[in-house]
């Protein structure tokens, strides 16, 4: 697989390890910290957990881990180098002379500097053209940013394939315009961490109450907008000019206190740091960390529902991981119509899990409807069609569920055709673990004018399609435990397997 | 019903005129601008998409919207007022000896203001110890945050009234223990716009740019956890003092130009609000503002099924709003069990709604594993019950699904036990929409060990309640459809209905 080397393992080098590997990437390591192997494979458990079940299809398999006593040796035959060092300029530079003086001019260097510009990172280089900012936001396994930022004597294929493989990895590249200390993101965060010292200082709200202003208020909001478009809604239909007109002025008004830079003594270190533990001390740092990434994953794919923001970066990345696979085919490029069809092919995301510590039971019809979208789409009735007027609805499903299934665990629905045609649809979904079958979904569907709400015939090429299925599979003996209804004596095998 | 009056429609006083009155209140309304009922009938159709779904329980019936030709009228028998007039010291200062002039001593009265001090609204006025600092973040029919601010002069029973109602309605009042200019939230959006305004000014960064550094990265974090926790976790293991003995020096540094204040010139707005409109013009205000409720009902709701912030506000709503209601009650509380038991009553929440405009198949489920869920609790294998380590698992599951329904409506889920005792529970759901049978859902359930993961038996008061019902429904006519399999035929009035 195309091999990636991390120089720098700890948070930030091991969350980008992680995003490379978990897309099936082999990671090369280079970090002379004894403790390196420990704190990246703590990364990576996180990203295990979190990562895959964010999209709706399975990841490729994971790539190879491997670590190096050398820069040189971990960069060779790299073609993408993330440098994760510590944030000082000589020691960067030391790196990239190392780095370059070993790897391939044709890789991407990339930076995780969070202060640097790309131009000091290039002086005294030996190829300034190969190395560029790529600066990524904590979790780096799951939030999408990336500032991607360049000079004059960046080589232009550098920048196009380091945006080709950050979308691949399904990260979202801001590539600015220009370049100045710690790009754009780390410059509003800044601003508010000065802002906030203030007010902690002057004992106005502690930590926990500064948190509280933001994530039951704004926060929410920038989540999914950021602050101008935010802002262009307050000013309702006027618009932009109006808001500014009517908040502008407050700009000149002594509302901040940052005119200059409150003094870092111990005394507010301590202040601050006493406040932290009161509101978070009762979690591990590790607590936090699945607390937060659970939270994320759970708002992201919220987003994905509406088709917004960080949702259409996972989107995306989902799109271009069917091109080419089997879940990306149509009804024409099927040549065993008779054999069952894959539909689902996914991690068990976090938020699909419930109080019993299981994959919850509304979430297996989420799989099955899944499955049968995706069987829809292959016959034809895709977004196109329905928008043009036409869709199957479901009027009867009988679900067995006989395994249970835990977060991260990738599931596989195969789908049969038990009998298809003019306005019906008769579908018959297994859910695999492996060898394991989790549970089967029967499922008869209408095929209906989104006009009339009523029962309606299909396009001839859907009917068409969906018949090709059913006459091939109609010799398939009938799977064990259709027709079933709940309540109905054990009816062999697959009726007699464990609860779920 | 309790009647709140809102002096100042607009944007801020429409939306705490939609919180109260889809929680239940009369709302009374002065404002001499002659659109003002335009505008909040706009925030309300707004209101009235978002808010009640966003709980798993119904609202109250919505209370009665009145508009009045003077303050006078307004307050009289309110128990809550809440300013939100323009943002002028001398306007507020005349509203508010308008509004003690006639109302009642007791009724608190709550400024929207976003930048005054409780101590400059109270100042010259009848009764100091009755005006507070009430200030929502828009859009408030949603967002939770209300920063309530005092002071010396404050009634106490004014503050407490406060508090309770504003958390009857939904909302996480953050009592601040210090009065400032701009409170605490305003002064950290403050910082960021100054910032920002720096960015677009300089060149660095369009608005789109800004808004996308944000919503990709350290937005997702805020939105849950806020900046302390955030960076508390970006520490490590070493905790708070080591991120600020990390992070700390870079205060110094000359990252941020938060020294001056950026002149607001004519310039500078048109190029802002150009930015803009290639940004977000290709949507109308009233398009962003439902996206936005979109994606901030999705992401509240994906907090709530993570146990935490602003999601955790609705789970308290939803607890308070269930106690003294038959869907808090148990068993023991149950005169009639021969009647089928009311398990679920909520609003088609907006993200439970797919391409066909319709709830999703895969919510028909949601809403039956819920009223299970519902049931399971009443029958005492509830929270706590389940942590002890037994549950029930479901085995089978039927579903016909009769008609549609669309976001907002009120469904009800009513249930039957058709058979129970011993390790086994056969449920019968109906989900209705006022009179519209909308699905039934069957299922079979098996009491588990959640150790041994297999069935195991109840514990003996749960297997009693549960015979309890069993017996008392066995007299009940069979319900039509119950043992259907899919695909069986029709077999009466149920099995015929319109597909869904």
């Amino acid at each position: 697989m195309t091999p990636a080397a991390i120089i720098g393992g700890g948070v930030i080098g091991g969350g980008w390890a992680a995003r490379f590997l978990l897309n099936g990437w082999d990671v090369r390591v280079f970090d002379p910290d004894p403790d390196a192997k420990r704190k990246i494979d703590a990364v990576l458990e996180n990203a295990r957990r979190a990562l895959p079940g964010l999209l709706d299809v399975a990841l490729p398999e994971e790539g190879g881990l491997s670590f190096h006593d050398t820069i040189a040796e971990a960069v060779t035959g790299a073609v993408w180098i993330q440098e994760s060092v510590p944030e000082r300029l000589e020691i960067k530079q030391q790196t990239f002379a190392a780095i370059q003086a070993a790897c391939d001019p044709a890789a991407v260097i990339g930076s995780s500097t969070s202060g640097f510009r790309p131009s000091d990172l290039q002086q005294s280089s030996l190829r300034p053209e190969q190395i560029i900012v790529c600066h990524p936001f904590n979790p780096v396994y799951l939030l999408p940013l990336v500032e991607v930022v360049t000079t004059a004597l960046t080589a232009p294929e550098i920048l196009e394939q380091s945006l080709a493989t950050l979308r691949g990895l399904g990260m979202y590249p801001l590539h600015l315009k220009k370049e100045i200390d710690a790009h754009v993101a780390d410059r509003l965060l800044e601003a508010v961490w000065r802002e906030a010292l203030w007010l902690v200082k002057d004992g106005i709200a502690t930590t926990a109450e500064i948190d509280d202003a933001i994530r039951y208020g704004f926060g929410l909001r920038w989540a999914q907008m950021g602050l101008f478009e935010t802002y262009r809604i307050a000013g309702g239909e006027a618009g932009m000019k109006h808001f500014m007109a009517q908040f502008g002025p407050a700009l000149a008004w002594p509302w901040t206190k940052l005119t200059d830079v409150p003094e870092f003594t111990e005394e507010l270190v301590d202040l601050i740091a006493g406040q932290s533990d009161a509101q978070s001390g009762h979690y591990s740092i590790r607590d936090l960390e699945r607390l937060r990434d659970g939270n994320l994953v759970a708002m992201m794919r919220a987003l994905k529902g509406q088709g917004w923001g960080a949702g259409d970066v996972l989107a995306a990345q989902e799109r271009a991981m069917r091109e080419g696979h089997a879940l990306g085919q149509r009804a024409a490029d099927v040549t065993d119509p008779a054999a069952p069809v894959l539909t689902v092919r996914r991690a068990v995301p976090l938020d699909w899990t419930d109080y019993n510590g299981h994959m919850n039971e509304a979430k297996y019809l989420q799989a099955f409807g899944d499955a049968t979208d995706r069987f829809m789409e292959l016959i034809g009735c895709d977004a196109e069609y329905i928008a043009s007027g036409g869709s199957y609805f479901t009027a009867e499903t009988h679900i067995r569920h006989l395994d249970e299934v835990h977060a991260g665990t990738v599931i596989e629905v195969h789908t049969r055709v038990l009998g298809g045609g003019g306005k019906k649809m008769h579908l018959w979904h297994e859910m695999h673990a492996g060898a394991r079958l989790l549970a089967t979904g029967e499922h008869f569907l209408l095929h209906v004018s989104l006009d009339t709400r009523r029962p309606s015939q299909p396009a001839p090429e859907i009917d068409a399609a969906l018949r090709r299925f059913a006459d091939a599979q109609a010799q398939l003996p009938r799977p064990a435990g259709a027709g079933r209804f709940v309540g109905a004596p054990r009816d062999g095998p697959a009726g007699g397997g464990a609860v779920a």
